[in-house]
């Protein structure tokens, strides 16, 4: 009979034993009994832990951090949500929150101490050792969204006249460091620290001991350069198997190596943050744990914008006050317009979002996507119309109402269909971030040729609309 | 003086030297030279050759993939986005499509052949060797969300009594076929076909050859389930640094891999298809290269919906036609506060789908979360709705329209800050797709909410409000 393995599977949240599992922590921490404490984190999905150490105020939260060692700390607040680590890590005192740093691989390093403000993150590069601040600080130059700041400094390389036997030996006596590596490659380097060769230790298995490495090594390996962009990495991972890729600075020596799934999970994280941005979360980052004053500025920010663009077009409306007095059943349709048109371009805005992620179209293809949007407005647009005039035309028995209305809200459909389907082009060209500034342009426009074609519509045949009212 | 690599950077696509490198395509397809015409794709990035392909048509595109070595065409298709790849291989015949699919991993086989409508399906399955399509079937019936949809069943499997030099004998000899499983494991079965143990290849480094493989393998592996959610993998690769995790039936006994890069991808691809049903697109992919009737019509349901529901919130305005008509400027004000109370509360549902994606709230803490929300609805509200009853007042001189106007939007945006934040959790628990469904209930709610909140404070102080028009 076969050794049949045990079921080793992940817990499922819902099977988790303890359905609060932060009062659990906070019981661990307090008894300071950090074996325990880790055991009991390593029983609970990277989702709960990060979700139970929310549910902790702050004082209980530092307690539960220093409780652990500084290793199993960084693992923690690897699993939570880049917002709350730097949350949490503001709450530490710096020498401890220095060495909880140190433990986490060095491109979360960088992307933390960016994210804390200047006084904290000054505080906690004093306490780290010079060289691990200076390190730290120079990969926290590069942006998130390029080699330099996806890039891990944590490789292996070996000068390129290194023997086989000298590689295996050191990967055995160094086994327990390199086991945080995650390794498959190693990279062979020039006396001037230039990348000359990619090593991959599986082929060491093939190879005679005394030969050195520049005899197995893969030469003129691929690489990238520090400003190489996410949108380029993720290409380049699509179009080849690669584990990672160095990066090389301008001199050609190797500066890190950006691996597959980081460059995977800032894809992820920038799709997410479009999506939050687009429902006017700015910063793309919003968790309720966040204290309140953050959480409503930052939304109100982006309210108080909106406010005012909806004031531009809700003067169209009172331009036309007569009008509507005349014939108030506008009133009632004024609001189905804004929001249908809104429906609308937001559809042809989320298709270009898309398209533009994809590498389908390019910015300068303006006039492309433009005809491709104006057949699908037509159509939509006259149904829609269609839709509303007959509503208008059922409630008041007047056919002229029916097709002011129906009129108005085909035409412009029609011009919010087109209208999204080319902004997010036009703002990328413009540099600016299309998932923020979208949705506002869009509304704006769209709300102020509505009111206007229902309104200067309705004018015009006035005396057919208040006559059978 | 070391050898300094060539620079083998993935051409940028501002770089690429064929302005419409479509037109290129064409002309190598007609001239039939497979050669040249893979290796002219194999100059484009990614996106661009998806891009490329898009922009012939169909007579084209299929000339091309059949110019294309069946497995060359197949690294294209992998390079597209799934809905433009179901649309390329529909274009094909049967025997065709079915030579290309045989070359695409088994875990793309599945997702294409899912997405193919029945009368392709069927003809390409007849296409295809018995086995073969015995196995798309079988990986097919799996959800793409779950373990068995996002495993592949190419990947290694020795018997745990196989000796270490047999198995380096079959990597040596098999090796072409193994470089494409992008190989770092292999995993050890009973003679009953059950998991019992995982090998890492490198491990062989250190073991003597005629050693049996359960010498070294690890035991007792992690392994998943067949039906093991996507999100659990997510946890589990965000937990562990496996590259993949093998899937095991009920009976214990191995299926297939999951692979890390796969899992990351689904995710990716939910996020960017939650963006994409928040604003109205069906389905959560549509490209400009699909049939106007489809991308029309799909657009469409969504939009008749959406003016069915504004139809109702509207009708709370035809109700109040004499407030209306005795008040004209709360026309004005209708449209605003229909926008604003919008995004207000589609600002909370944004953060709420953003906590359930992380796992930091569970569906059943609605009313945690309408707590936290509360609070920010109430400085959020109050703000806006002074900004609003300064408009009024400065406009119009009345305190009194106001007070009607800033206290309605006030307690609006409270009611859709609320709601918003609930809403994803309600739908979640109700097994309804927060995505697509929240925006449409969202704004019919505070629509409804919010006409009534501005006409009924107008109607009980209507004398104030036109004494001084």
């Amino acid at each position: 009979m076969p050794d049949v393995p045990h079921h080793h599977q992940p817990p499922k949240p819902s099977e988790t034993t303890d359905a609060k599992p932060w009062e659990s922590l906070d019981v661990l921490a307090m008894a300071g009994d950090a074996e325990r404490l880790e055991a009991f984190i390593a029983t609970l999905a990277p989702g709960e832990s990060a979700r139970a150490i929310s549910r902790l105020d702050s004082h209980e939260q530092c307690r539960v951090l220093t409780t652990l060692t500084p290793g199993n700390a960084a693992n923690l607040l690897e699993e939570c949500p880049p917002a709350q680590a730097t949350e949490l890590i503001e709450q530490l005192a710096p020498q401890q929150a220095a060495a909880i740093i140190a433990e986490l691989p060095s491109d979360h390093q960088a992307d933390l101490i960016t994210t804390l403000d200047d006084a904290d993150r000054q505080a906690i590069l004093r306490e780290m050792g010079s060289d691990e601040a200076a390190a730290v600080t120079s990969l926290a130059q590069y942006p998130a969204t390029e080699a330099g700041g996806l890039m891990i400094t944590e490789f292996l390389s070996f000068p390129e006249t290194t023997r086989v036997a000298a590689v295996l030996d050191d990967l055995r006596s160094n086994a327990e460091t390199y086991a945080d590596y995650d390794v498959q490659y190693a990279y062979c380097t020039s006396a001037f620290g230039e990348l000359v060769g990619v090593l991959r230790l599986r082929d060491l298995l093939l190879t005679p001991s005394a030969k050195p490495i520049n005899d197995v090594m893969i030469r003129k390996p691929f690489f990238v350069r520090l400003d190489t962009s996410l949108q380029q990495l993720h290409d380049l991972f699509e179009d080849r198997s690669f584990y990672g890729v160095p990066v090389v600075d301008e001199g050609g020596r190797l500066q890190g190596v950006v691996r597959r799934g980081d460059v995977e999970q800032a894809i992820t994280n920038r799709a997410e943050s479009d999506y939050l941005k687009s429902q006017g979360i700015i910063g793309g980052e919003e968790l309720r744990t966040m204290p309140l004053r953050i959480r409503a500025s930052r939304r109100l920010s982006w309210l108080s914008l909106n406010i005012l663009l909806n004031l531009v077009s809700a003067s169209v409306i009172a331009a036309y006050q007569d009008t509507l007095a005349s014939v108030i059943a506008l009133a009632v349709f004024l609001p189905i317009i804004s929001d249908m048109s809104g429906c609308a371009g937001n559809q042809a805005v989320a298709v270009s979002m898309r398209e533009l992620t994809l590498g389908m179209i390019k910015p300068f293809e303006v006039l492309r996507v433009w005809t491709q949007e104006l057949s699908v407005g037509l159509i939509n647009g006259l149904v829609l119309g269609v839709l509303v005039s007959l509503v208008a035309i059922i409630w008041k028995g007047n056919y002229w109402l029916g097709a002011v209305v129906g009129c108005a809200l085909a035409l412009n459909t029609l011009v919010a269909v087109t209208v999204g389907g080319a902004l997010p082009l036009i703002l990328k060209m413009l540099k600016r971030d299309p998932a923020l500034a979208s949705g506002p342009i869009l509304t704006t426009v769209t709300d102020m040729c509505g009111f206007f074609l229902v309104l200067s519509f309705a004018s015009a045949v006035l005396p057919r609309l208040t006559s059978t009212q």
